[in-house]
């Protein structure tokens, strides 16, 4: 079967979105090699535009767009990172973004997408389907739905996180990411398993949000009702174009507590100084309480982003 | 009077630490420029070794010692980040580094200290001196002190900070590092004017640690009794050997309140997601609160370091 994307797909993704996205920084921390007892090179995409890496794929979309689409607007269903980084990249091209959003969200995050221009279209999670109140605004409007990860645009943008990682690094043992619909971990196994067909690469989820480990040992898409505080893990089955992807390419999913997140959050705090969201440090938990092989001698994490409100971090 | 340190220390001091000090990741925030109306350029020392710039001048004195003054040790006195940066610097090459500390320093700050292989030497705050201690510990052992900020290497180990900023933002209206004993801001200034003569350099104390603002105003060293949350800015008087640089090259003394500096690292963490202790934010805080000239449309900010306990910060 052919997969959704090719390693060229990232490569080509990574010159459009230049103009948009950050080249993050790749940290070290001799506290955390010597816990983890492997040597990790954090990439950093908490300090992403938007404060996650879900401005590689909404922009690599986006950018992509002719004018005439353009001017028809986009459309994006997402109560968190992805909303934010639909209407950052739109507003960057002078696009009219629609958000769907659950009436509950944090204000914070409502707010921050409005502050880009965003229209934000309001929904009830126990009553109403967002993907027909998009599909609806789609009719309407004709504007281009930007879906969360199932997109081959989508997938080839959050891959250049990984490429620009390995370019830094050069070759290392393995590569690990969190997954949720399996965007960020479809692309960034295309491009690491076409630099280096000996990298391995291992997925994240939450024990309670673990439908990427399910489907992967039915062999096909399962479906879970996830409860877990990475708010960001919390999609409830693999997508279409990147399960192919993940079947062949990953090795393995590791499950990891929530509470193992809510320490390695505290660790990459107090020890690296950086903010990083529950989601965003599931696949650095995952090294820190050493589920990895123990023979891999280095390992490129991605943290994936560092949206928290400071109530909750206060809480830890 | 021939100034303590010239560029080309500094330039020495760069090649020097390498080994040893990390180049520290230069990062924006959109949302900073917006709120303080200029463009700004953080130099992100919370992300160095030890948390802090200090291992810049550590490791540049320590590193040039000759291999028989390394065998009998270094010494130095300091309940913060130079304690550990010591510690650090020694152990790097073999050297038995003994600190000299409170004996109600926060244990966090003392394990972290004890953990690079350093003797600690605990005083009483309110009956000894710490510097006679030190200086009783080189008479017996040989030992080499290493001094928080009033020697030539450290100044311009220091420096390195301002040294990689401007070679990787290329010129900037002004250059902005927080003051205890002006160590950083003599060291980043000597650099700062030699690649761009009209770069403009400010220094920032918290007002209840006014001390080298009185002393630029009354043209010579007064000492004050500091009181702020700002531990590391709490030196009572700047050095014999920084205050001559900073009269001729810093162009004035903003003054920040604890108010401003809690509010800026609430920002920093939220909105930058990085972790900068309230010394490390002065700095950012002058320039969040715009304090500086208005004209001024390019600016490199010195976050100095990232210390703080997780106690302290949920309690912002």
């Amino acid at each position: 079967m052919q997969l959704a994307i090719q390693a060229n797909d990232v490569r080509a993704a990574a010159d459009r979105i230049r103009p948009l996205a950050r080249h993050t920084p790749v940290l070290r921390s001799a506290d955390f090699d010597a816990e983890s007892r492997t040597r990790v090179f954090f990439k950093c995409e908490n300090l992403q535009v938007g404060g996650a890496f879900k401005i590689r794929g909404a922009a690599n979309l986006i950018l992509s767009l002719p004018e005439a689409d353009l001017a028809r607007g986009v459309v994006a269903y997402s109560s968190g990172n992805h909303a934010q980084a639909t209407a950052i990249a739109a507003s960057h091209v002078g696009a009219q973004a629609t958000i769907v959003m659950p009436e509950d969200a944090p204000r914070s995050k409502t707010e921050a997408t409005r502050a880009h221009g965003a229209r934000i279209v309001a929904y009830d999670r126990f009553r109403d389907s967002r993907e027909q109140i998009a599909s609806q605004i789609q009719k309407e409007t004709g504007a281009t739905l930007v879906p969360p990860f199932d997109h081959p645009m989508i997938m080839a943008g959050q891959g250049t996180a990984a490429l620009e990682l390995l370019a830094e690094t050069g070759p290392l043992d393995a590569l690990v990411t969190p997954v949720g619909g399996g965007g960020l971990l479809s692309g960034c196994a295309t491009i690491g398993k076409d630099l280096d067909p000996a990298l391995r690469v291992f997925g994240v989820e939450p024990e309670d949000a673990n439908d990427t480990f399910l489907s992967l040992q039915a062999g096909e898409r399962v479906a879970v009702n996830p409860d877990t505080i990475a708010d960001g893990l919390r999609s409830p089955m693999p997508g279409a174009l990147t399960f192919p992807i993940l079947r062949q390419m990953v090795e393995r999913i590791v499950l990891v507590t929530d509470g193992q997140i809510r320490a390695t959050v505290k660790f990459l705090l107090l020890r690296l100084k950086i903010l990083v969201e529950p989601s965003g440090a599931a696949a650095a938990a995952a090294v820190l309480f050493r589920m990895l092989p123990p023979e891999i001698g280095s390992v490129g994490v991605i943290l994936s982003g560092g949206n928290i409100d400071f109530e909750d971090l206060a809480r830890y």
